[in-house]
């Protein structure tokens, strides 16, 4: 075999400076992820002075000032099976495994009653926002006073946009963006700093309603689902140890599985909210945002779907009454334009064709731009909160510029006669916008602008209103929003993407529809609507969840066979040019994502090759200084534990440990004087199974919290309790590609090498994320996998 | 560590008499599944004289005469990984790569058109059968007299039943039944012999025909999974290399892999084209068919359901001119009810709990009755041919009295004077049914029974008709129904269980609605639909697919929130007693599945515990005859192959082979004189890579087929060329859970026990899905699993 093994096991000493990606601090992360090979495994060196960067600020190009630049952490899904889990495990009796299956139900409803709540407040709070804004330009004083109204107008927009962008960057700067590429990394078991915080949790909710209301073509989507993520890891934290909240009933949920599970429940959840689809929601967190899917999953999203829904049911029908402020109707976008027609002819479906392969072209170029357009602004907002705050104003600025100038260029058009009451509509959203035209005549371009984000895609689906909109007014609104999606992208409020790439797509699909008239017989509402599923399967590469999702919004099932043409061959399009938006992001971040298939050069390599520098191994009874003196110099997270001669005839692998059980059990001083087993009994005397429970992202001990006497350092602590007897091992020459598979398809944190031959240490290296991630390999073996 | 280890390795030697499962010969299966630990393992012993049973006609109790017993060959997802394959990798080009990628999707198209095809051929036939069947009893001469036309409907009933009986028994037994847990079992990576053969797929398309014309209360939605997985099937096997009749190109889907995802997709195609629902079909194909899902599957399955409904929209719009026959309307069941209210009150979701309890409990009762009918019909069935077709007459007579006597029993209803034009209907199908009514009266029970299954569920389902039957009718049609579908199902026909329970569940739903009137506002058939909903929860245990295919049905999405909440608490309810159906009979034909989550008291049993008898090993370069030898003696599919003294230092662990590549090897005759490495490339010269693909079901070289000289039987031969140098390997003191996880998670065929101490052999046995279940570990440590 060709494989370039010698070189490869010493090869790797250079591996922590090799930079694994080009972390790019986009203000959607405003973070600048630094991937660091000596935080994650434990194949570091004790003999040179490691560097263990915790949350330092470094002033690296890259990095944005005011946030810190915290290494991030692998999630751990391997059920550690040690002494301590065993006995907290048969210590259950039947009573409380089904308290545990109950508090898992109990817990993915709850998900779902919070998530809709705060959907529907969202909903509320913009139609609020946005009402009195209209009622204030609209106002009679500013009658004819256009000037003054567009000096209103900006006024409002810039000043709820400054304050979405001061509450993003002063309070929590991972709340900015859609979230979604985050919250699919958690799910990929990357667990970057604060995420899932409750700050983050309440930026994004204020933020969004704020940024929404600002005017912005953004959505409230994407953030719904990282609401969704945050809520679902608030409440499945069970409260705080610090104010004293601690649930004690939730500690059984206190390990990475469970969490995932219930995050998994609360992306469902966000989706759900934010377009009233259930059936949707599942597919979008099974399509988009999950790594492992369990069948068990399947029945639990479901059913914190079905509460969102039904709970928003009740409040929207409780809104009816006029309970909820002056405009609030509560009313998510839901378009019910069920009275289309059911038949179409092979020339309608040509025209669907070409709309898919114009919605995939457009829409691989929309995430080409946004690409684009996030590496400029992370240039611009990592000098610091204040810039972030400047940019978000210039772009809201530019964005009203838009909304209320371009409408006041335009000439009117004449109500049609057979519209008479309905024609214009004032001082409400609707079709027919009068704006500045006289009577009986509306402003078609402020018909789409001058409204919230909803009301203008219900305008362009709605059916038989073939003549509202002149082409020259859809290719402007085309133009300008799909510019306008581009650039507010990159700001820092929480800004989600459907709405644009929906408003860009029905607009495009209009006119698509009206030069087409004289070909298809199909309703421009219709081409509308499948331009917009054509733009969004060009941009997000989702075709079941979207499909679904737009049948939710629209229940017409008959609609369905056209959907998902269009999205089949928008996607196979697109593909051809990039890859989704979401994935793209998920890589500019630097995000060490686990890709389902490994690269295929990974054939040529094997385990060992990739496994790097001296390993760290603890002894199965160690000295205590030792164990202390690793946990400080490295920064690894897992050390495999060695039986060694006293008390094995040769070494042996006896397990691995993880840098959390350590902390624990030292802090439990169960300390021997000589070279013994204690024993798990003595262990449990002073723990009890939950102190070893994980603690949420960022708490838990740390190294300098313990406080141990020079005489407790010379004495021995027993790591067989607290060892996992049974980690998951390979090979040293097995194909690294198999490796990968495995790695990827249990979803490990550590992986052990163990040795082939019988002349070597029983362990010969640790497996990480990182080791299977194709820049390092490349960095280690430039010649091995090409680009 | 109280593992039960040391007896454990020697005490297994009893494990082949251990029964693995009771293999109960149901009709629907019509095999006893007879499953041999040393057809599968490598862990038997070459001392004493191994018995290889293939296929041969036991006569055991529980054993069907007539069918062959034949072992069970599990499948192997596992990329081999040996030199031939890295060759054939390596020298594939771009557009090779291209070219299968784009085979894969040309074949997942082409499996929709065809499945599409099927499914409209099915309708027509049945619509058209059941046409001339009404026309045939309503006949003016039969006017009045009753008796005849009773023995006139028996007569072709009864007809129609024994030739699809017919078919089953003799040609291919496999196709009886609904064949969903076979397919479920097939995706689990078990495959059972000739489940799908060509001869199955024919005589499951023509024997559903047959057998829903024959009136019996089943449905053809079940057999039209199983259709969709066998036209996958053989159209991903590439025709047939006996006649001549190989696709070339199609060799690279020559593996178990691409076959699963092929066939996952036909069983998706295969719901869609039974009812309709794209999206149904491919959350059925997840939620309930598969084992193993890829990603990538998602968007492949859409797409064929996609191509399904397309073609048979197109189908059916031809169908309505008139050119599909004298009733042909091609229409499947779908139920356009979107007229419904949508609001509802806390009475209304008191009175849907109550359904779905309800549902529940009925739905569990059911599942018990069928496994009990099973088990029954079993012994009669394995009688022979003949003593089917008996029992399927018997049960056609039974349905026949049923459906045309209880009617005749039953007194008249006059019409509703309002319907003067639409009550009653005579010679055709639909509400208010005359029958032997006098003029301007119906029989309510003959609109149900004197129908088509499809034609009775939209009567039930019809909305604002809340008088039309009585509660005594809908007493009376439920138990009829709930019974008839209990006795039919086991019967030697193909038979789906989707149908039966609508109506059981329609029926009961509108009794309830009639009785619950004054509580709850819903509509009756409304508490039909939700009923309907609640009994398939109840008896399958699928929610998300059931719900979407039941809203795809009634094109109604208001509907959602009640049809979730229904499916929720009816899989609930049911839960706390049994099995869902398709689960219970995979268990019951003792097909050995695996299940997702191990066994708990596998958490103290280690992966070397469950290890049993003399490992079978071979060298790196064997001597001919020693490796026929194995291969005459033992049925084993993999051997570890262990490097030796004179090509390693020390015995160590060079990889895997399979029987299947060691034929092709002996058969090629690349051997040598001496025990020296021939090398990849004197392989090649004389095979070609696609000759060691794996071929069909029941086809490939077998041992007989080799004809070695006695020469040649002296010579050596290089098995490093075929040797999988990678395979998954787990140490003999791993957790038996956490290799459950693994073998099940990466879905494996073997997987090799390596040695923890040196003192020992390198490999210690082969782990294959035999030695995971719980009923072989309960033989070899009884009391280590309860129950």
């Amino acid at each position: 075999m060709a494989t370039p093994r010698e070189s490869g096991l010493g090869g790797a000493e250079s591996s922590p400076s090799t930079p694994l990606a080009t972390p790019i601090a986009t203000p959607v992360s405003t973070r600048s992820v630094k991937w660091e090979k000596d935080v994650e495994d434990a194949a570091g060196t004790l003999d040179r002075p490691l560097l263990h960067k915790r949350c330092t600020n470094t002033t690296s190009q890259m990095a944005v000032v005011g946030a810190n630049t915290c290494p991030i952490e692998s999630l751990d899904y391997e059920v550690v099976e040690n002494e301590v889990y065993n006995q907290d495990w048969r210590s259950r009796g039947k009573l409380q495994i089904f308290q545990y299956q109950a508090l898992k139900w109990a817990l993915a409803l709850f998900v779902g009653l919070v998530v809709a709540l705060v959907g529907f407040f969202n909903n509320i709070a913009v139609e609020n926002i946005a009402g009195f804004k209209l009622l204030l330009t609209s106002d009679p004083m500013l009658k004819d006073r256009y000037m003054m109204a567009f000096v209103v107008y900006i006024g409002c927009n810039t000043t709820l946009a400054a304050a979405a962008a001061a509450l993003c960057a002063y309070i929590a700067p991972a709340a900015a963006g859609s979230g979604i590429p985050e919250v699919k990394a958690y799910l990929n078991g990357i667990d970057a700093h604060s995420i899932l915080a409750p700050s983050t949790l309440l930026v994004k909710i204020f933020g969004s309603v704020l940024g929404v209301s600002a005017g912005f073509v953004l959505g409230k989507e994407g953030p719904m689902v990282h609401t969704g993520a945050c809520v679902a890891s608030f409440l499945g934290q069970g409260g705080s140890r610090k104010y004293g909240l601690t649930w004690n009933w939730i500690r059984y949920f206190k390990n990475d599985l469970d969490r995932r599970d219930l995050i998994t429940c609360g992306a469902a959840a966000g989706v759900a909210a934010a377009f009233r689809a259930p059936v949707g929601g599942v597919l979008f967190a099974l399509e988009e945002v999950t790594s492992w899917w369990r069948s068990v999953l399947l029945w639990r999203t479901f059913s914190t779907t079905a509460v969102v829904v039904m709970v928003l049911r009740g409040l929207i029908s409780y809104c009816r009454g006029g309970h909820c402020g002056l405009f609030g109707k509560g009313g998510l976008i839901m378009f019910d334009l069920s009275s289309r027609q059911a038949a179409y002819t092979a020339k309608d479906l040509a025209a669907v064709m070409l709309l898919g392969i114009l919605g995939g072209l457009l829409g691989a170029l929309f995430n080409f731009f946004v690409d684009r357009i996030l590496r400029v602004y992370s240039l611009l907002n990592e000098k610091g909160a204040r810039s972030k705050i400047i940019l978000t104003a210039t772009i809201s600025v530019i964005t009203s510029c838009c909304t209320f100038g371009l409408p006041w260029l335009t000439s009117c058009t004449p109500c049609p006669p057979e519209l008479a009451g309905k024609c214009p509509t004032i001082g409400r959203s609707g079709n027919f916008k009068n704006f500045q035209c006289p009577a009986g005549h509306y402003n078609a371009l402020a018909s789409l602008f001058f409204n919230t984000n909803d009301d203008a895609i219900r305008n362009l689906f709605s059916a038989g209103t073939d003549r509202e909109f002149g082409a020259a007014t859809l290719l402007t609104f085309f133009v300008t929003v799909y510019a306008l999606g581009v650039l507010t992208y990159g700001v820092a409020v929480p800004s989600g993407l459907f709405i644009p790439v929906i408003l860009a797509g029905a607009s495009f699909g209009r006119l698509t529809g009206a030069l087409l008239g004289s070909i298809s017989g199909l309703d421009t509402g219709l081409f509308a609507l499948l331009d917009a599923a054509s733009f969004l399967g060009g941009t997000m590469r989702m075709t079941v969840s979207v499909c679904v999702i737009l049948l939710e919004l629209t229940n017409d099932l008959h609609l369905l066979p056209l959907i998902m043409l269009v999205l089949l061959i928008a996607k196979t399009v697109a593909d051809c040019f990039n890859r989704g938006v979401y994935e793209q992001m998920v890589r500019m971040k630097g995000l060490p994502y686990l890709e389902v298939h490994a690269e295929p050069c990974m054939r040529s390599l094997v385990a060992g090759d990739v496994v790097s520098g001296p390993l760290i191994t603890l002894s199965s009874v160690e000295r205590v200084g030792t164990v202390v003196e690793t946990l400080r110099q490295t920064g690894h997270n897992g050390f495999p534990v060695i039986e060694e001669p006293p008390l094995a005839a040769a070494p042996e692998l006896c397990g691995l440990v993880l840098r959390s059980h350590l902390l624990v059990l030292l802090q439990g001083r169960t300390f021997t004087r000589g070279r013994a087993k204690a024993g798990a009994a003595e262990v449990f005397r002073k723990l009890a199974p939950f102190d070893f429970a994980k603690a949420g992202s960022g708490k838990g001990l740390k190294v300098e919290d313990l406080d141990l006497s020079e005489e407790e350092m010379d004495m021995f602590v027993d790591l067989h309790p607290i060892t996992n007897r049974s980690p998951y091992t390979v090979v040293e020459n097995m194909s690294l590609a198999k490796a990968a598979v495995l790695f990827r398809g249990l979803a490990l944190r550590h992986m052990c090498v163990v040795s082939m031959t019988q002349r070597r240490p029983p362990v010969v290296g640790i497996l990480t994320r990182h080791d299977f991630m194709p820049q390092y390999i490349r960095g280690l073996y430039p010649n091995t996998i090409p680009r």
